[in-house]
């Protein structure tokens, strides 16, 4: 009996079309023979779609993608600074509103420095952690606006908006995600000493969550600690869990000290099933190199791994992490192209 | 004739006292002799004061802390999680009230990796940069609050507050900066793809003031593409500008690549004069190793040089700069105490 499998796939801009196309690739070699099989409806959405009808994503259209089981995601953004964008923010209109809509509340991102992968950090000792970075609310809510724009006396407000729900709801995610792992550490982090108000709400929830697990060490760290034990000692962290400006700062941080923003692969996770999960490597799109095979797929075959395991296929997933794994073992100084990487990769599949 | 500077210090918490001893120490060393003389007033202030009397900053001590030349602030924080600190919140009432009463709008806090100084990166290249930090609003604000706290429907907001004033006099601060030094490079850092009202202001206001300084190479990034470049390339940094929690973030994670957050030194300036400027290393009170010696005084004493120069000592500023350096090249492994690395530093002060 074979299962079928509904793949949205939003390829987006600059590298993300080419760093997806590997990803798929591997999908194919990893699922033939399997009883999944993946049936993919494309979606050309982004910066180049807004340039060329000035949609950036259609209710039609977004409704056509909540009925698939997984999203594919690759990178959105046009060339900074392009006059055409000035008015769009197509961050905002696809990425975000995608991640709000379907509840994303859980966006996992991990990062382990692979055998053979050199760190940016003397000294990065086992690095091997996860951070769930809150998806759907906090300074991302969009809200506040500028009074007298434009004008000596221009006053603009960001207004993070933090609700019990939402934290709660990912706090007991990452509690989740601590509790299958070996070391059962969980560190939240936040900056309770300013930010008094939601920091507050936090700690009151993690505390009440954490009586839940009394198998689970936690401890708090204000972010600007974390980003230096972070590069100071990123060995000491297993899971970790923030809101989601922090996670956006620190996830790209740790793809830095993990080998480079080209292996860092997250899923946008909702973990009740009631849309789609979403999953993207957490790079940009890179218009400067795009369209010249130069980019790293890496990141984006270990988002469609992810994608795997979310999806039950967690021998597959598995697969798929040990080929990249072999190939990052072997792969040494060699520049390769972005289809080289991914024949790589597919080569080194395990049967 | 002689020159009297007022100087109030506020050594606080935790390690602030040991640090701040040695501050004043190589202050006396290298003002011996000379036309300056500084009068000192202790002010007893932070948690130990708080848990004492209740009091976090009176307004009479706050006035007369005013009429001083300049501060000289150690560090505040009790012990984490002490109960009877659960309702205060020194950083806020001290720390931060004395930045935001004092509008010390420029927070100005140099990286730089000194020679001897071994860096927590493999190849941190020739690391000189300054993080000017904005220090009386944005995130920081404190504006916002929690609706229906305690219950499942709770919501807290945390308001950033961004004013076209306090965003241009920063700026203009940091073009100033930029020019006295020989890339003449302003990154300016925040995150306007997400946080489009406060991103709108602050691009308008940066690209303004750009128009006026010519002589200057600007170019944007966002906070999370920051935290990769301080880690993978910050020899590419001259000076920074940042909002107030974007700037929190990256110059801690600036002290730990810039051989650790013990020789990372600050100074909260307020370049009208209006109010005293305060010259604070940027590492906190550290309870756990207070009282033992252990704490490097560094960052203290750079603090110090910071401020001779913003007092016009610009020769005494670079004669304790250059027994720093001095100290730091020649200090190797050695684990030293606190007083034995001031003793050194005074040792290595030049004539
Ligand atoms: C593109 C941008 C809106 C996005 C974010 O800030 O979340 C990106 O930086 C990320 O981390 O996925
Ligand atoms: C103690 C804290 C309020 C302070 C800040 O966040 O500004 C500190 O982290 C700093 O960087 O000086």
């Amino acid at each position: 009996m074979t299962r079928t499998i509904k793949l949205a796939v939003i390829p987006g801009d600059g590298i993300g079309p080419e760093v997806i196309e590997q990803a798929n690739r591997v999908l194919d070699a990893v699922l033939a023979g399997g009883d999944a099989v993946l049936e993919r409806t494309e979606f050309a959405l982004g910066a180049e779609r807004y340039l060329a009808t000035g949609d950036t994503l259609p209710a039609d259209e977004q409704a056509e993608i909540a009925a698939h089981d997984a999203i594919l995601f690759g990178a959105v953004g046009g060339v900074p600074g392009d006059p055409r964008l000035a008015g769009a923010n197509i961050e905002r209109g696809l990425l975000l509103k995608l991640r709000f809509d379907f509840e994303h509340y859980a966006n996992v991102r991990p990062c382990t420095l692979f055998p053979g992968v050199e760190s940016t950090l003397k000294h990065p000792g086992e690095v091997d952690f996860v951070v769930v970075r809150e998806g759907t609310e906090g300074p991302y809510a969009g809200n506040g606006g500028r009074l007298r724009p434009g004008t000596p006396n221009e006053v603009a407000t960001e207004v993070s908006v933090n609700t019990a729900v939402g934290i709660e709801r990912v706090v007991r995610y990452a509690f989740e995600t601590a509790r299958k792992r070996p070391r059962k550490k969980l560190t939240w982090v936040h900056k309770t000493n300013v930010l008094v108000h939601a920091g507050a709400t936090w700690q009151r929830i993690v505390q009440a969550v954490a009586a839940e697990y009394p198998d689970i060490a936690v401890d708090y760290m204000h972010v600007d600690a974390a980003t230096i034990f972070m590069v100071q000692d990123p060995a000491r962290f297993d899971v970790l869990v923030t809101d989601n400006l922090f996670g956006d700062i620190l996830t790209d941080l740790a793809g830095a000290i993990g080998g480079g923003i080209g292996l860092a692969a997250s899923g946008n996770i909702n973990p009740d099933g009631a849309f789609p999960s979403m999953f993207e490597p957490v790079h940009g799109s890179a218009p400067d190199i795009a369209g010249q095979q130069k980019a790293d797929p890496t990141a984006a075959i270990l988002s469609a791994a992810i994608m795997l395991d979310h999806l039950g296929l967690a021998s597959e997933s598995e697969r798929v992490r040990e080929a990249v794994r072999a190939d990052l073992v072997s792969r040494g100084d060699a520049r390769r192209g972005t289809a080289e990487i991914g024949d790589a990769v597919i080569a080194q599949l395990p049967p």
